[in-house]
Parts: structure tokens; sequence; C-alpha cells
């Protein structure tokens, strides 16, 4: 078996998220390569940016269903998912792209079955899949959104990844102007206040929502990274292990 | 609980066989048409026709993993599936695409895990799941070839439908130059060997693998249609609960 990793890239690193469907591809261009040469047991989730959360604001898909919505959001979101696919082709990975809303239940907008078996399969193979935030059935309000972040930890808690990060546009979670070197559960009410959504139109919670997530991860005992993508290089020395950004620890 | 109805049309109806990627935009235009009527628990699935079969045949995607195969492959039938969503779409359906290979793992060939809950949801809301035969990876060989009359006759185990009609480009099942109303398990013998395979590249079996797969089924008590979906009218009325070309039926 493969010793598994997975790297979230938020959208706001691949794309402009004021401006609608624009893909920042110098950016994407430089992330696949430093990818390629770390992408053994790589998987890899996207945000969906601009690509998808203006149009998921537009049709309300937070929630409720709209059929068009549903369609619509997710095309777009594939657009984007395309141009990473492709990016990492020609920077010498084999990339396949993973679709949530083929393989993905969700209730109350949280995932409540999505099948992950096949992840292992990919990466013993040499396959380096790559999914992204994405509309999906929802049992309780037909449709919804499955964020990037929310993908990162539901295949965590199934695959038990050596490695967790999450690439942001920022170094990490940052208090009192500083980044934390570490956060775990019990500083969150302290410096929750001070985050923010994240910049431009979001639909999925931004920092705090991000970090909620991550918690609830390491209570189960996987701690995870928060570290900044749109520094060169940065993406390398966290697949290649290193310790970068926030690490979201597990209780002591 | 929305009636499932399961839909398979031909990769041969819907595109030339023997050119690449040749779509025939009228067929699909017409198809999309007769199903937005009729649309009510539909999950279509449709074959790869020129659109990924000389690819598999290219890369013996049949046989062994080439990763690069896998993507060039999925790309392709992902073109075709594109075309059919959009056609269903303009008819005033609410298609949504799922792919195989977001959730499907092969064991040999033959499908050993698929997550299919999605799908009553789907249609529960009034979404038509729209699949198509794809590549999938394989626990004993990297990936192959899962084709549309494979994923009918999984979908078919799982969901219970009401109806299961596989659109073909020929009235059904031919023997000595009569269309057979109906087909039972112990014909096979008898009318298998005129069975030939279909026109041009198929990787996954012609008429004769795709009668094997619905006599396995009518051995599980779900009997099917093979009709000829490329005469007009013909959908609808199966859709509509008609029975026409050749049933495949469970034993006496």
């Amino acid at each position: 078996m493969t010793e598994i990793k997975i790297l979230k890239i938020g959208g706001s690193v691949l794309t402009d998220k004021t401006v609608l469907e624009s893909a920042k591809m110098e950016a994407i261009e430089r992330i696949a390569a430093e990818i390629a040469g770390h992408d053994s047991g790589l998987i890899l989730v996207h945000g969906a940016g601009s690509f998808g959360h203006i149009h998921a604001k537009n049709y309300s898909l937070v929630e409720r269903l709209s059929r068009e919505g549903v369609l619509e959001t997710h095309r777009s979101v594939v657009r984007l998912n395309d141009l990473v696919v492709e990016a990492l082709r020609r920077a010498g990975s084999s990339p396949v792209p993973v679709h949530p809303l083929s393989c993905t239940i969700l209730r109350d907008g949280r995932i409540e079955a999505m099948q992950t078996d096949q992840f292992g399969e990919m990466v013993d193979w040499g396959l380096v899949p790559v999914l992204h935030g994405d509309v999906a059935v929802d049992r309780s309000r037909g449709a919804g959104i499955v964020s990037g972040d929310q993908l990162v930890t539901h295949l965590a808690r199934s695959l038990e990844p050596e490695i967790v990060a999450l690439g942001t546009a920022v170094d990490g979670v940052i208090f009192n102007g500083k980044v934390l070197a570490e956060v775990k559960r019990e500083d969150l009410p302290e410096i929750g206040s001070e985050l923010g959504p994240s910049a431009g139109v979001d639909v999925t919670g931004g920092m705090r929502g991000k970090l909620e997530e991550l918690l609830d991860l390491a209570d189960e005992g996987i701690s995870s990274l928060i570290f900044n993508a749109e520094k060169a290089g940065m993406i390398e020395r966290v697949l290649g292990g290193e310790r970068a950004g926030t690490l979201v620890e597990v209780k002591a």
C-alpha cells in the first residue's frame, strides 16, 4: 500500500475569487510542476474559487435545490478541474479527475456517504486523483455544496493519510498579526473572533470553517497543516514531509 | 420513492463507430427529445461508441493499465457525455453527468464496488443521472473498461427498476433473419453462434456480450428489453411501458 498524502489547494490560490471563472494560469502551472515531483500517494483536492461559488450563490444552492443550478455549478467547477488536470498532465503526473457529484451523498450539507476505496487503488497504480469542491445530492434538501475542506477531512478519516495539508493564500492561521505555529481545540475561543471570511465570494466558510473542519479531524487523532501555497516551493516542502504554516494539532 | 427506469442507448446509435469521435448529432437531439417527455425516474446510460473504444484499443486498456490511456479514454467518452447531457438540457430535462471512473472499482474487468445510493436521491429530486461506458480502476489489473451494458445490469441489481431497456441499432436479437420476441437462458446454445460482434470497433462484446449480461440479470429475476433506438418513437414507447424488440425473460 502506498502511503497517502492529501493536499488541498484553495480556490483563492487557483482563481481570482472576485471575478467569475478567472483562473490564475501561472499559479496553476507552477503548482502542477511542484506537485509532479512529489506525487507518489497523492490525492489532490482543489477548491472551486470563482468557478462555482458565484454560480452557487446565484442559485441559492447552499439552502435549497435548483435543478439548473446543480448542472451549471457542477459544469463550472469541472472547467477549473480540467485546467488543473491538464496542467498536471503537462507537468508529468498521471492525474485522473474524480467528481464528488458522481460519488457523494450529503445530509444537511454534510457528507453522509462517499465511496473512497477507489482512491487507494488509484494511488497504488500511480494515478493522482484530482477532486474538487462540487455540488452533490443532499438527502434533506435535494442538493448542496460539498466544500474541498469537507472532502479533505472525509478522505482523511477514511484513508489514514501520512500527510494532510491545506494550501491557502495566507501563511497559516493568523492571530494578533502573527502566524500561529500550531492551533489546538482549546485555542479556538480566543482566536475564533479574529477569523473572518476569506476574500471574495465564498459559500463554504473561509478560515473559520476550515479550522473547524480540521479541529474536528484533530479530535480524531489526525493533525494537518494550513500553509501558504502562493509561495513558490512551499508545496514541494510540505509534500516532502516538512512542517510549514500552522499545524492543527491533536490534543495533548 | 420514484419508480426507476434504466435506459441504455448504445454507442452505435449515438456515434459512427467506424470514425473516431463522430457523434450523430441528429440522433442525439431526437433521442433527447424522446427522453425529455418521459424522464421521471430515469437513469440514462450511454455507450462510448467511437468516443473511447478506439482509444481503449490503442492503449490496450482491456488487458492492462496504461496511465495515459486512462485519462485519454476517459476524456474522450466525457466529450460524448457532454453532448448527450447538453442535448437533454436543451430538450427540457434536468440531466447530471455521473462518471463511472469516479465511483466504480473493478476486479478482473467486472464491477466489484460502485456506490449507487446517489441515483435514487437524484431521481427523487427530478434529476436524470447520465452515465456512460468508461474506464475505471481494476484491483487486479490497474485499470479496465466498464461497459454501458455492465453498468446497466449492476444498477438494475441495486435499484430494482420497473423498466430495463437497451436501445441498439438493431430491432432486437435476430435469429434466422427474424427478431425474436423473447429470449430465455435455454435458448442461448441454439442462437449464440449466430450472434457476431457489432459493427465497427467494440471492446465490450457486441450483441453476444449484451445478451450474456442480460441473461445473468434474468437469472436473478429481472427481465429487460433489447430494442431499436434508431427508429423514431421507440424510446418514448418503451419508457411508457410498452414492450418492443426482444424481451430477455426470466426462466419460466
